[in-house]
């Protein structure tokens, strides 16, 4: 249950406006979803799609985006009750991951690393040589930094997270448990029937206000940089090979998958295990819908679905030309047979 | 090799029944498939598809459903053979997997913890605040048990695997190495071309009996819980996204992606990789097909393959359809002209 | 930026033959590509093809395959510039990632290991009961090492790599992070609605001059051995269930899936997220093209595309028809129309 405790007043002065409707004392001791809340929880209605809901809810208190007088539900109006509640969530989240600053005494750290002020390292957390983290970052427990890798300000790195050598990581970064930051792109060159490694050498820049999910792999280039814009969010269990270039404020769901020498343009958003092959240009705003595996470049701006991926409008119509590919192929037959064919 | 070291006559009384044929103090060292099986080793006859395998078999034991006259092995006669071979190989998988109890000397319990009877925890397992584990439960190394997370009697928990703030975990349940359990969700809105973060505030309910594969990620909800059904089984490398209410005893096997606020009912299977878009109801007993991707509801009872998914009978037919297509292209071709279109 | 910090002379010298054009005392301070290498840093020409990006790179020096004489760069010319430039990556990768020898004194390390000599093991790594470690092979940061698991000579382990029990692994082997070697494969029998485990007590039996990427999944067999032969390299996330046999020198890039008992033969290629149905033989020789899934056996040679998986050429037949497939629908309207059917 995530516990809040504020009262709608305290919510209203932490959110800076909104009118309140019935007990500006009303006590909001944690917050759920419409159906689930309770007569002591807050919950909120994100737009008019859900008047029907707030109607059967329990909710003690509500988020409103104007009065709604059919309710008898204290509540607060505001202009985005959605972000507002947003807000409150942010607020629960860093109240219930708080924990001790400071370096655990079962980390090791190497007499190497520069640490910046109010730096939190983990029990089990190897800092290796030559590293840099920034003030106020947190590496929890068992997380791996490489030698003379670079960790900014304000990041948050889970548990298991390892983070190989010559990294580089901007500000406000989270990454959650268990991704592998920096291991060795798939490099093989064959050489009478075997094939041998051709050493990946290159580094890896992460921009500032990146998010990586849980157990993501990203590739350290063969010899330049692989590189992750600013603002990008990626989702769980992704992949991204040696050498690509992610641009910036991109949304790479769960599972997706990105292969070698990829460059995603600003703002794409590739949905949930869709893919690339490798060496391709991924425009700039363009969509890969769920699943879509793209095998050639896509335009600035396209939107593309299926695997291989076509223009969404033309997968639309061969998906729905397909359901009717037996009829067809009765059709055909009997027209042959009239046609004698 | 895994050692088994029992008579048969040991074997017979460890099952509780059962007639042996030949010598009942035939050592049986460990056991092996029909084809690996050597002089010193015990096998199995599942059903009479395996009869003919079983003559080719130099196992010096087998473990039979009827008397096999015409095989001079040594047999214990069983009602149901795989079955008694299973309860063989949990006897073998116990002692293998033997270790010292009690909490090792690098374990980082905090003092806030409480801990059951005869609990192991091994070294580098990291146990946060206000968490508790139930009796006899097994944490290997390197575990993580973020912030008041319950953990029930007799879990296994193995090496590397990370459970974070907030999550309930039943009796029983087995999560094999490097997990992620209750990551945040992937969960962002959209403001001033930024991607802003949701929040994920919500935990994650584990039932009784269910077992979770290696690498595999379960998220938390972004306000209320995640659930995993008693009974249900999760295969290596899956993908449970946020406010997901997986039923039980489900099937989901390995790499299989299950999105956002899905809901899956009680016996459904989901066969390997296959997966689901977000917001989406999988039937009772409903059953996707390897690779198949569901895109909308699926009914109780229904089998489902391909992506986008259809009835198992459709997609059939227009795999075979498929396989014609350029055929059907070229008669299409004859007769446009043969009709002057 | 790869350090190499090597005058051209020194480099012939290391590759032992080559003629130089230019300045043979002209040192390298890094290497980089074409594309990006500056006017310290030596780059090379793979072949013809790269002759014009040759002409506009700013290298300081170039690998070249015979001597260009309209470039004033300086030049090294080797019979295979390629390959030789893999050997000074190889000696750059070498040197940064050169670390202390020994065992860390926070590793644990079960009084009956077995170590070789000039063993390195990592901080947090716990390596358990009866376990034998080859010469020269280095375990990183919270490895994970089960009981009487055996890990060859000249090993690389990555952090937080988990080795279950009965593990056994050649010479020269590379594991990269986060991966799980050993976890149960998926086996499950249904009695009465519930699903009851078959314990998996077989092992996995991984050959020399294997390279596993990260976060992949190699799940132990049931009860003989899941094998992975000499030379083949695995990517990063793939999972190879139980029973499977990989063959020699094959190549499993990123996020392949192998499901249970499948047969790989020697020198196949299984591209980015293809994969199998179980209890399949893929052949010898064999390619699966990038996300093809073949459902039935592969013979020896075939080249695969699709899902599921068809001979290349009917594939690609099959998806240039599909793109055609609406239009075919409107003729077979007119066509009808026409014949009055």
């Amino acid at each position: 249950m995530p516990r809040l405790g504020m009262t709608l007043e305290e919510i209203r002065d932490l959110i800076g406006s909104g009118e309140i409707i019935g007990a500006a004392d009303f006590r909001c001791e944690s917050v759920a979803s419409l159906n689930q809340a309770g007569a002591d929880q807050l919950s909120f209605i994100k737009d008019e799609r859900y008047v029907d809901q707030a109607r059967a809810s329990k909710a003690g208190a509500l988020l409103v985006p104007h009065p709604m007088d059919e309710l008898d539900t204290n509540q607060l109006v505001v202009s985005d009750p959605y972000r507002c509640f947003g807000l409150l969530l942010g607020r629960i989240s860093e109240q219930s991951q708080r924990q001790p600053r400071g370096v655990h005494p079962q980390a090791v750290v190497h007499e190497s690393a520069r640490l910046g002020q109010d730096v939190t390292i983990g029990a089990g957390a190897v800092i290796r040589e030559e590293t840099v983290i920034g003030d106020r970052s947190v590496l929890y427990a068992n997380v791996y930094l490489g030698q003379r890798s670079v960790v900014g300000a304000e990041n948050v790195i889970y548990p298991g997270v390892v983070i190989r050598e010559d990294t580089t990581i901007g500000d406000r970064v989270v990454i959650h448990g268990g991704s592998v930051i920096g291991a060795d792109g798939y490099g093989f060159v064959q050489h009478e029937g075997r094939h041998i490694k051709v050493p990946q050498v290159g580094g890896i820049l992460i921009g500032d206000d990146v998010e990586i999910g849980a157990l993501t792999t990203i590739d350290r280039a063969t010899l330049d940089r692989t590189i992750i814009g600013c603002g990008t969010k990626v989702g769980d269990q992704c992949h991204i090979a040696h050498n690509c270039k992610i641009g910036e404020n991109v949304l790479l769901l769960p599972m997706v998958a990105v292969s070698g020498s990829v460059t995603v343009g600003d703002g794409a958003v590739l949905a949930g295990r869709s893919g690339t092959a490798d060496n391709l240009r991924i425009g700039a705003g363009a969509v890969l819908g769920g699943t879509a595996v793209a095998f050639k470049d896509v335009p600035d701006g396209a939107t593309m679905w299926g695997n291989p991926a076509r223009e969404k409008g033309t997968e639309l119509r061969i998906q729905a030309a397909l359901g009717r590919l037996p009829e067809m192929q009765r059709d055909l037959r009997k027209i042959k047979k009239k046609l004698d064919l």
